[in-house]
């Protein structure tokens, strides 16, 4: 079974809007076991509408069409598909109803041109949208099935997902293929490591493993086939588990997962506190942490620590330490969290210093020289990397590095091979 | 003049890729004077991308095909668009060369299957790619253009502005229309109430404005058409300068530019040092303000201050005012920002207390409830503010609104009109 997707609007065509709906509503359709034949984009015109409903009929079992039933005169879309079907048009009055009434709860003042926002072709079950205004509609034509539904990218997601293929399945019933997807997140190690690692433990049995570079993290993308639900979810949980024991320690989480609300997690169920000085990350790290709801009850303090006064006051570098060693050294890094965890009296310091770039190198310490440090009761880590991006991005893979050595000293009591 | 686009990928019809490159080039051929006809997207199978090519060049003098000419067996789409036109391929023994030489550079083993980048449908003329392995390629037929380069965004839009519309127009001739296009960035004004605005001013002759909410900020898009570039040029200039008139107050920036790089323009300008002191924001503010280079000119140091003893230790707020106002108050907010100013003797000190969600409000302070200071060594401002956004939103809204506080300080010399 083959669905095909048209878009309309002439913002899109005009390069003003991104597209973020066909990616999802493609991913959704194929997870259900339907290929999509095609995707199209065309502006507010009629015949473009009809143009491209045609290619897709000719292609596909069932169409979905999204954006263009907005109130404007540019909004097309209703007439278009009910020209293309040589379908009347007429008001659904239950819909009209419901309409007004919404506007009068959100105390918008009603205006005529609303009402075609209620108008249907003949024949066309309307599909109701939990999320706005325009209610979209489901048609059959020759056995096959149009779908029109809003462009609003929350509303076309959601009624994707929640009216139209419910829609689908009911008129065609379900497809002999499910298929289930995960997301296996790793960080630290590289994108050929793991390929080559995964290579070698040969092809799993109906599963694909797609790999996404999201800097600075490779994410794989697991999708496995069954005849059913239960069958394709055994076997993803199978593949899941055989890439976990070669790659378990690079992998931070799955499908939605951040590093930082896994270190949230880790911080909260031991019971840790913990301050944080940065220096070349710039609040990057906690501006992560606090992102995580109830960072507040282990996040004590944060220090930026841009001025070499800044360490001296905030976290009692020594000066003479940073004269000797430099603001970017091994010793400033360990003195750094050492100095945070005990003014903060906290359990764990953490703390970043190095050259962000794009200037502030040097022969010795060229631009991306970052020092990582963490400190406990018992010892002060430190490690030394040197990144070769540009400024936001030594901060972004900076941020994570520093995370990541938490979540390895929270999971495995220490934090590195030594 | 239309041109059409056809993106090859099963990644894009499987869902698992956004397609970014599209509106890209949708825009540029927009600006160039091109109607954009359609975007068609398949997957990587040949009479696919023949069904896409057919249904374009029906409606398109131009096409711009791209993805699928990579080296592995799934890229078909150099024998695809051949099939659909009866050309043979060949070797092009030029491109092969200087493939095998980058591969060299790049000390990059050469495996035969790369020898495919170097093959063509006769007749083709070769597209440089300037930033990949790929080259493209244009053919012409029955007066019609199609053009194919890669699908990796960096390159696709790189070898679609450089290489595609200069081969288009050099066949098809100059539009007699131009484009130009200018955003206009502002905070601190609703929607309804910048649209209101500019509809007073009535409409601008040959600029079209559209509205578009990045949140917290409302860009307007500014696209003006003429003759040449010189006329639509001035059009521009004199829409922009009239909105400049009635909005400038909220206008912070045009284009690609953001807040912090205005902010920190106008730090270095005036040779002012800025100390932050964060609560909800929890270090988005220094963070922000850190990813612009030479911020280390004016940042003397941030404090994130999670915890009461945070507050007192590293800002010098007098535990008794904590404890008889809360640290979500504007007088805890106040000694922030001139206690953060004080201790790291800077010019300036600029503070945010808040409640971020979605715990921890109360019915005098719900979740939202914003504190923002600015300090200088004459006098501290204070505004409150209350935001219905989720954590992350709240979080967002509030650095965009303490940076507003700090521009129009700047700027004025005063921070609000009162």
């Amino acid at each position: 079974m083959k669905a095909g997707i048209l878009l309309v609007g002439d913002e899109l065509t005009g390069g003003r809007v991104l597209d973020i709906n066909s990616s999802y509503i493609a991913e959704r359709l194929d997870l259900s076991g339907w290929g999509v034949s095609a995707i199209i984009t065309v502006g507010d015109d009629g015949e473009a509408v009809k143009g491209g409903l045609e290619y897709l009929l000719d292609r596909s079992e069932g169409v979905i069409v999204a954006g263009g039933l907005g109130p404007t005169a540019d909004d097309i879309t209703t007439a278009a598909v009910a020209a293309a079907f040589n379908l009347s048009l007429h008001m659904d009055d239950e819909v009209l109803r419901k309409l007004k009434g919404r506007f009068e709860t959100y105390h918008i003042p009603w205006t005529e041109n609303n009402s075609k926002q209620a108008v249907f072709p003949a024949g066309a079950i309307v599909l109701e949208n939990r999320a706005g205004t325009a209610a979209g509609f489901c048609i059959e034509r020759g056995g096959k099935l149009v779908a029109v539904i809003p462009g609003v990218p929350g509303e076309a997601r959601r009624m994707a997902a929640e009216e139209v293929l419910p829609c689908f399945e009911k008129f065609f019933g379900k497809a002999d293929e499910k298929k289930m997807r995960k997301q296996v997140r790793l960080f630290g190690l590289s994108e050929s490591k793991i390929d080559e690692t995964i290579a070698l433990m040969g092809p799993f049995p109906d599963v694909s493993v797609g790999f996404y570079a999201r800097f600075p993290e490779i994410h794989l993308l697991l999708t496995a086939r069954g005849k059913n639900e239960s069958e394709a979810a055994a076997r993803l949980e199978e593949a899941v588990k055989k890439i976990h024991e070669k790659l378990g320690r690079y992998i931070y989480g799955y499908d939605d997962e951040t590093i930082e609300g896994i270190v949230a997690s880790l911080l909260i169920e031991r019971g840790y506190t913990l301050a944080v000085a940065e220096s070349c990350t710039g609040g990057l790290i906690t501006d992560r942490l606090t992102n995580i709801p109830g960072s507040s009850g282990f996040l004590e303090r944060g220090a930026v620590v841009y001025s070499n006064l800044s360490k001296v006051e905030l976290l009692g570098v020594p000066p003479e330490i940073i004269k000797a060693h430099g603001a970017v050294s091994r010793e400033t890094a360990e003195l750094m969290a050492r100095g945070v965890r005990e003014m903060a009296k906290t359990d764990i310091g953490l703390a970043t210093t190095g050259i962000a770039g794009p200037s502030g190198g040097s022969e010795e310490k060229p631009v991306g020289t970052v020092y990582f440090a963490l400190s406990d009761s018992s010892k002060t880590y430190c490690r030394k990397s040197h990144f070769r991006w540009d400024r936001r991005r030594v901060k972004e893979i900076s941020s994570q590095f520093a995370l990541e050595m938490l979540r390895r000293y929270l999971i495995e009591g220490r934090v590195f091979d030594e």
